[in-house]
C-alpha cells in the first residue's frame, strides 16, 4: 500500500511513507532487525482509522504489525517486509479514572507512568510497573502481558486488566469482559487477547484495575557471599509468610558492572545483591520479619530510615541496566523457573556463561522465580552463533528446571525456535489453530510468536 | 454405549449403568432437570480412563458430561439424554504439596477444603473459598472459576491456576502453563480452559498456588438503614485504601429470613447487614479504618473481640442460605455489576420482586460487585413462567447497568437465552468457534455453555 493506495482508506496525514517516519517505527528495542521495509506507517488516532486499515489489510492482504511504543524485546513490533505499522501512540487519552469503582478506561496509546500518576490524584495507582512504564504503552503492556517490579505481590497485566475493544483482522469491533470485577459469562477472551503479541487482533481499548496506592513502603537491601544464600532467603521470606512488593535480586557480575560504573569497588566483592521491598499498612512490620529472615543468610542488611534512603537502595538495581549497556551490546533474555530453582538456575547460567564464553550477567524478579539473564557483545558486533548458542543452552536449561522460555517479553520473533520445545507438539498446533479463528487470512503479525 | 459396549474401553468397575449410580449423579444442584437418561457413568480412576472415555466418545460421537461433585448452580454437570456422565471424584488425590513453590498439584476429585486443610499442615492456604468448599471439587472449581469470600483480596480460581493436564476431546492428552508464577510462552490456554465448564477438554491435573496462611483476621458486622447507606460504606472503605478480604452483604428480606430461622425478631428491623473481615499482619489497624468508616455510615457496627467472635458474627452470613432454604426451592442467581452500582442494583432486584409477586433475596460479595438474587418458591413447584420473568429482568437490569449474567457460577443450561444480548452476537460467534477448535463434533457437554 503506498499512501496513494492509501489514500481511499485512511484520512490525510494518518498514514506515512515518508522513510524517516517509516524508520523510527521500524525496529523494537530487541536488536531484531527485519528484512525488508513496511508500505509506511499508518498513525491511527482513532478506532475508526484502526478499523479502515484492517479492512484494508483484510481485502487485500497485507500484514499489519501493531505497534505501541516499540519498547518490546522480542522483535514484535518489528516491521517486515511488505506490512503495514500501525502505530497507536496518538490514541493516548485516558478517556476515564472511576475512584469509586477504582477502575480506568484508556485508549491503547496512553503511557504507562502517565496512567499510574493519573490514577495517583485520586489515592490509587496502576500496579504493573514495568521498568519501562515511562516510555511503554498500556496496549503494548497488554499484548505482551507485560510484567514488573511489583508483580511479586500484584500479579502480572493480565491480573489488572478488566475489559477489551478489539479491532479483529477483519476490521469488525468487539468487547471481551466487563466493567465488573468478576465475570463468567463465557470463555476467557480478554484473558487471551491478553498476551497476544499483535497476532488476535488490535486492542484499541481497556479498561483496567487501579488500586489503593499504599500509604508505607519499606526498603531493604542485602549483600551475600553467594547466589545460593540469597535465593535461600527469597524462600524464607516467603516462609516466614510475607509477601514483599518487590524482590529484585543481582548475580555478582551485574552488581560488579553497577559499582564499576559508579566508580566504587568495594573491599569484599559480593556474590549477589537482593532488593526487597514491602509496602501496605504493616510495611514496616513486615520489612523487620524480612530483616530478620535475611539476617539468619547475611550479615550485611541494610534497612532504609525512610522512602528517600529507600530510593538509594533501589538504585542498585534502577543502574543495572544503563551500567549493562556501557559495556556493550545487550540481549536481554527472559526465562521463568519454578520459584525453588532460582538459585540453581542462576549457577547455571554462569556455567554457561563461563563454558559458552559468552559474558552473561543475571537480574531476577526474584520472588517470581523470573529471570533476565543478559548477553553482553561488543557494541556493533552481530548476535552470532556464539551468543545463540549460549541462548540455547539458557532456554533448555530453564525447561529442564520445570521451566519457560519467557516470564514476561513474549515470544516475538526471537524465542519462536524454541517454541515447540518449550509448549509441546499438541498444545502448539491448538494455540496455532486459536490463532487462525481470530486471524484465517494471516494478516496480523505474520512470523511472529505462536 | 451400555457396559458391555463399554467393556472393551472401559476397566470393570470403572463404567457403572446401576440406576441408582447414575440417578445419584444426574443432576447437580441448579434445580435444572435434563430430558432423558445418560448412557451411564464412568466413575474414572486415572489420566488413562478419562483417555479412554474420550477416545470412545470420540470415535462414537457420543456425548459426554464431565463431572466434578454435581454442585453446580447453572446445570452445567446436568446429565443429557444418550450422554456418558465421566464423573471424576475418585481421582482426589493431592499429588504434591511444594512449600518452597508456594503450590500443589492435585487431581481434579480433590475436594476444595481438603486441599486448603492439607496446605495448612504447611503455612499456606488455598485462597478460593467457594462457600461449597466443603463439597466441591477442585476440578469443578477450575472448570466454572468459582469465587467464594475470599475474592475480594485473593482473587477468583483463576488467580491461583497455574498450569492444567486437559484430556482433549479425541483422547490426546496436553499441558497447559507451567509450574512458575509468571509464563508469557504462547496464548492463555491455562486461562481459556478455566471457566469454560466441561465444554473444552476434561481438566486431569492441576498445579495450583497456595499463599501464607494469614497469622490474623478481624472481623466487624454492622447493620444500615438502608441499602445504599451499606453500599456507600463499601464503596467509602475503598476509597480508605483498605482491602477487606471479605465483604458480604444481605438485603432486609434475607436477613430477616436468618433472624426468623433464629427466632429472633429484632426491635428494629435493620435494612441491610454487611460482615467485613480483614487478615495478614495488618489486620487490626485494617479493622479499625474500616470500623470508623463504618461509623460515618451507621450507628450499629460490632467489632469482634477475638476470633470465635469473629465466627459468631460470620454465622449470620453463613445462616443465609439454610435459612432461605427451609422457606422453599431457592434458584440462585449470579449477576455482577460494577461496585458503585451495587446499591442501584439491590434496589432494582427489590423493586422487581415487588413488580413480579416473586419473593428475591438478595446476598451479595460486596466488595466485588457480584450479588446472588436468591428466588424462593413453594417446595415442588415448578420454576415456572413468573420466575422467568423476574430472573429475565434481573439479568437486564444488570447488562443496563453495566453487569453481567454471572460472576463466578457459569452459564450452563440456564443462562444461555441471555448470552447473546450480554456478550454481543460477534463475540459470541467467536467463542463458538473457539470452541469447536477444541471440540470439532461437539462432544464435549452439547447445548451447555457458549
Ligand atoms: C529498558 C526496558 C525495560 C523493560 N522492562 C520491562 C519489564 O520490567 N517488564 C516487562 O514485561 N517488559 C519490559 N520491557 C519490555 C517492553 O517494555 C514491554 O514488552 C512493553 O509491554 C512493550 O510495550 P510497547 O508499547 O513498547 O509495545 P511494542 O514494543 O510496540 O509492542 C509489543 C508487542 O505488542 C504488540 N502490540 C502493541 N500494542 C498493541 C495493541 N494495542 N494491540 C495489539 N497488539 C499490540 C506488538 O505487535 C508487539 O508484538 C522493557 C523494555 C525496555 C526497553
Ligand atoms: C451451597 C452451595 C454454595 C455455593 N457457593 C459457591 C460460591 O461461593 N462460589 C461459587 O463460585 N460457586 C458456589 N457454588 C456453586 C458450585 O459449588 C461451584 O460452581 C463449584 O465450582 C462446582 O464444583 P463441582 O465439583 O461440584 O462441579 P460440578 O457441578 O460437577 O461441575 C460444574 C461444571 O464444571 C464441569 N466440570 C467439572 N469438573 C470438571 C473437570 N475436571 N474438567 C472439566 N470440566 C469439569 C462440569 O461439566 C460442569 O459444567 C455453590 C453451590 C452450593 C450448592
Amino acid at each position: 500500500m503506498s499512501a496513494a493506495q492509501a489514500g481511499p482508506v485512511l484520512p490525510d496525514g494518518v498514514f506515512s511513507t515518508d522513510p524517516a517516519t517509516v524508520d523510527a517505527h521500524r525496529l523494537d528495542r530487541s536488536g531484531w532487525v527485519p528484512e525488508g521495509q513496511p508500505l509506511g506507517v499508518a498513525l491511527a488516532e482513532s478506532v475508526a482509522d484502526v478499523r479502515a486499515v484492517l479492512r484494508h489489510a483484510h481485502a487485500t492482504g497485507t500484514p499489519v504489525v501493531v505497534r505501541g511504543a516499540g519498547t518490546g524485546l522480542s522483535g514484535g513490533a518489528g516491521a517486515t517486509d511488505g506490512s503495514i505499522v500501525l502505530d497507536l501512540s496518538r490514541m493516548n487519552r485516558i478517556t476515564e479514572i472511576s475512584a469509586a469503582d477504582q477502575l480506568a478506561v484508556v485508549q491503547p496509546g496512553v503511557i504507562t507512568a502517565d496512567l499510574d500518576r493519573a490514577a495517583g490524584a485520586y489515592g490509587l495507582r496502576y500496579a504493573p510497573d514495568p521498568a519501562s512504564a515511562a516510555i511503554s504503552t498500556i496496549g503494548g503492556n497488554i499484548a505482551t502481558n507485560a510484567g514488573g517490579l511489583r508483580c511479586a505481590k500484584y500479579g502480572v497485566t493480565r491480573d489488572s486488566v478488566l475489559s477489551l475493544d478489539v479491532v479483529l483482522a477483519d476490521g469488525d469491533l468487539v468487547t471481551t469482559g466487563h466493567r465488573t470485577v468478576k465475570d463468567v459469562t463465557g470463555y476467557d477472551l480478554t484473558g487471551l487477547f491478553t498476551g497476544s503479541e499483535g497476532t488476535l487482533g488490535v486492542i484499541v481499548g481497556a479498561t483496567v484495575k487501579l488500586r489503593p496506592r499504599p500509604a508505607r513502603t519499606a526498603t531493604l537491601a542485602a549483600y551475600f557471599d553467594d547466589v545460593a544464600s540469597a535465593a535461600a532467603a527469597v524462600t524464607a521470606i516467603g516462609a516466614a509468610g510475607v509477601q514483599p512488593a518487590v524482590a529484585e535480586l543481582l548475580d555478582a557480575a551485574t552488581l560488579a558492572a553497577v559499582e564499576d560504573a559508579n566508580g566504587r569497588r568495594p573491599d569484599r566483592p559480593a556474590g549477589a545483591f537482593l532488593l526487597v521491598q514491602t509496602d501496605g499498612p504493616a510495611a514496616e512490620a513486615e520489612a523487620a520479619d524480612v530483616h530478620a529472615v535475611l539476617g539468619a543468610h547475611t550479615a550485611r542488611v541494610a534497612a532504609a530510615g525512610d522512602e528517600a534512603e529507600g530510593e538509594r537502595l533501589l538504585a542498585v538495581r534502577r543502574q543495572a541496566l544503563p551500567a549493562l549497556e556501557r559495556r556493550g551490546r545487550v540481549l536481554i533474555e527472559d526465562v521463568a523457573v519454578p520459584r525453588s530453582r532460582l538459585a540453581e538456575a542462576v549457577e547455571e547460567i554462569q556455567r554457561i556463561s563461563q563454558e559458552t564464553a559468552v559474558p552473561v550477567f543475571t537480574l531476577a524478579h526474584a520472588a517470581d522465580g523470573n529471570l533476565h539473564p543478559i548477553v553482553v557483545v561488543e557494541r556493533d558486533r552481530e548476535l552470532d552463533e556464539d551468543v545463540w548458542a549460549a541462548a540455547d543452552a539458557i532456554f533448555t536449561m530453564a525447561l529442564a528446571l520445570g521451566g519457560t522460555l519467557t516470564g514476561e517479553h513474549g515470544i516475538g520473533v526471537l524465542k519462536r525456535k524454541w517454541l515447540g520445545a518449550d509448549l509441546g507438539e499438541r498444545n502448539l498446533a491448538l494455540q496455532r489453530r486459536l490463532r487462525a479463528v481470530f486471524d484465517p487470512t494471516g494478516i496480523l503479525n505474520p512470523g511472529k510468536a505462536v
